[in-house]
């Protein structure tokens, strides 16, 4: 990872201030991707003189969000004494999914590791908001206290949903999925959380908390690519230069109502013929001749590999319908490669030849490589708490004042 | 329009000269985008003090790029002796544009209004690059001379061309209508014109030019949209927040081989069905049983008003086929708006109703409505004459010192 981009706000001028915010972020995201570091590393790394790096890093030991390893630590560094090191203790970022057949919570400290996590397999399709959410801060209130116990507290929560998120709210404008319309987690969540409005809150799409993960977390992902997740639904997020590309309203990756045949079947969207009518795990269960039930990939996964011929073609047909749709996605977009994450890495085995045939075959400028995400169906609560951290890392004394 | 974002290099840190850089530019924008302006009305508007902005605003009537307005000038300024406009003589932004069956050049100058033109209609189609652009360079040499006598230099030249074009480079990967590939302009341009290799080259897609224009020049334009433009070729270019969204190789963009229907008719590029098989000018033409000529779009045009019903079945047909491949567009880029241009424009009436009705039937979330582009076939060559001019707004200082 290195130290990414800060940038002004558009129409604010610089100022010394500003200036003094962006070095301070460069410096702990510095130390945070390549630490223990010295100051004269940390100096080298971001371009600025040791003696400018010195007093940002003074500043950021005073704030407890950077510390000095002490001379009796063994390690690999020259002096030992110099060498520094983000805390693993303060500010965490907390994490939540509420997806269609789970809820789910972690804590991440401000060096990336997970401190705490829980998790539980709930049906949430056509639940009301209300109880979901009950349950949910059940789990970010165990969460909680076993951070605390560790000398963690939270300085951002995003939950990811299974749903379209209006830009810059909190307010889930529709998840199919759920059954979930308008539903602004703003006004519904922090009643029930200890620390109520005092904990900035993020809500996302699933997907676009994906993306993030595979962009923060895999060694070697490029910064452009197209994150592409299913499990009920599809969704694709597109990462451009190391940011996610959200769209005017938020709305952008809707890739499971791509047309595929424009004259296919009817789609509960309105349309005809999306992709979901070829690719979502329905469909495919449905073409395999398989019951929805309550873990359909790994029933899926499960049957292909046995062998079974009616799940192997409904998968072979479902990659074919996603090289399809691909082909639109990587002509307009032209990302560096296309990620398959959630679901379909666990499916990848036998959707990826005829995917790749269709993509290779159609496509003007075929994307350098289609890659099988590592992180899976972990990925979006992952990426909504390594989220919440980074909002430390990228103004590390906004959060101290907070 | 407002002054723009002015983004720090990612991994460099903040400097003094830097942020003075910047501020100096962001008085330039201020000026050119609204003025005439007095001091303190740019210092209101960029958030500086007047003492800061009267600094910078001295530095830049040294280099020539702003103007004071004597007190003998009329106009509706309290003081007029203070207000500034950014000058009309000094450095020029040329533009040039490669079409399949015409050459175009003209120079703005930093007013934004065009000081000369030029022009030639001629087939390019199959022509090989050298004899092309020494045409090219013969209209640049003829603009050059007549911008001159006005007192204007060229501070750069952007060509626009009908094809891909590789990412920070001069090289036009592919150029299916001029038959054109690998053909690095950078090579072989700079030896025609006078300048030689004294003068910032640049060399764009035609639809991202055009998309350009759209977003600098016409009033009311959204931030973020799609931008449409056709004529043999049918290209795509996504703006957004202001800025174009290139792609990772440069190749965005590409909505004409956008599967309509996967298994439809067998086009060139080795897929089938593609968007421009159905609405590309040749593909239209053919559906209308008309002969392929010069001015293709202006037939089109005739015979449609004229109530000519195959014209009118064949347009309707390619309106519903692009209404499908925008769907996908919309639903994965989510734009507050799709913008025809180029002969789209001129055939937007018999167009937009099938267009409309697909989108508006399949969309998850359309967008806010589809525009009609007053440049027309004149965006291309304009967003590449502003794209040079820009390049001296964008760092008024880089540009004196070249």
């Amino acid at each position: 990872m290195t130290a990414p981009l800060h940038r002004p706000r558009p129409g604010t001028p610089d100022t010394q201030q500003g200036m003094r915010r962006r070095n301070l972020s460069r410096v702990l995201h510095a130390v945070a991707a390549e630490g223990p570091l010295s100051r004269a590393a940390v100096a080298q790394h971001i371009g600025l003189t040791r003696a400018a790096v010195s007093t940002l890093v003074d500043e950021l030991i005073r704030a407890g969000l950077l510390e000095e390893l002490g001379p009796q630590r063994p390690g690999g560094v020259g002096r030992p004494g110099s060498a520094l090191m983000v805390s693993d203790r303060g500010p965490a970022g907390f994490g939540a999914e509420v997806g269609v057949d789970h809820l789910a919570v972690c804590a991440v400290d401000l060096r990336g590791t997970v401190r705490a996590r829980a998790e539980r397999r709930v049906s949430n399709r056509g639940r009301a908001p209300g109880p979901v959410l009950r349950d949910l801060a059940a789990l970010i209130n165990q969460v909680n206290g076993e951070a605390a116990a560790e000398g963690l507290r939270p300085a951002g929560l995003a939950v990811a949903v299974p749903g379209l998120v209006a830009r810059g709210s909190h307010t889930v404008v529709r998840a199919p999925n759920l059954d979930w319309h308008d539903t602004d987690l703003g006004a519904l969540l922090p009643a029930h959380l200890p620390w109520g409005d005092d904990v900035p809150l993020t809500v996302d799409n699933e997907a676009n908390f994906g993306a993030l993960a595979e962009l923060w977390l895999t060694a070697d992902r490029p910064a452009d690519f197209l994150h592409v997740s299913a499990e009920i639904g599809i969704g694709a997020a597109l990462v451009v230069e190391g940011e996610l590309l959200r769209g005017a309203r938020g709305f952008a990756g809707e890739l499971g109502h791509v047309p595929v045949r424009p004259e296919g079947p009817a789609c509960p969207c309105g349309s005809r013929g999306c992709l979901e009518q070829y690719a979502g795990e329905e469909a495919v269960l449905r073409a395999a001749g398989l019951a929805p039930g309550a873990d359909r990939t790994a029933l899926l996964a499960e049957r292909a590999d046995a062998g079974d011929a009616a799940t192997r073609r409904a998968l072979r047909g479902a990659g074919s319908a996603l090289g399809i749709a691909l082909t639109g996605a990587v002509n307009l977009l032209d990302p560096r490669a296309v990620v398959l994450g959630g679901a379909l890495s666990r499916l990848a085995p036998w959707l990826l030849p005829s995917l790749e045939r269709e993509l290779t075959r159609r496509a003007t400028t075929p994307a350098d490589g289609v890659l099988i995400s590592q992180l899976g169906s972990e990925g979006p609560l992952l990426g909504a708490a390594h989220s919440a951290r980074r909002t430390v890392l990228d103004d590390p004394m906004g959060s101290v004042r907070a």
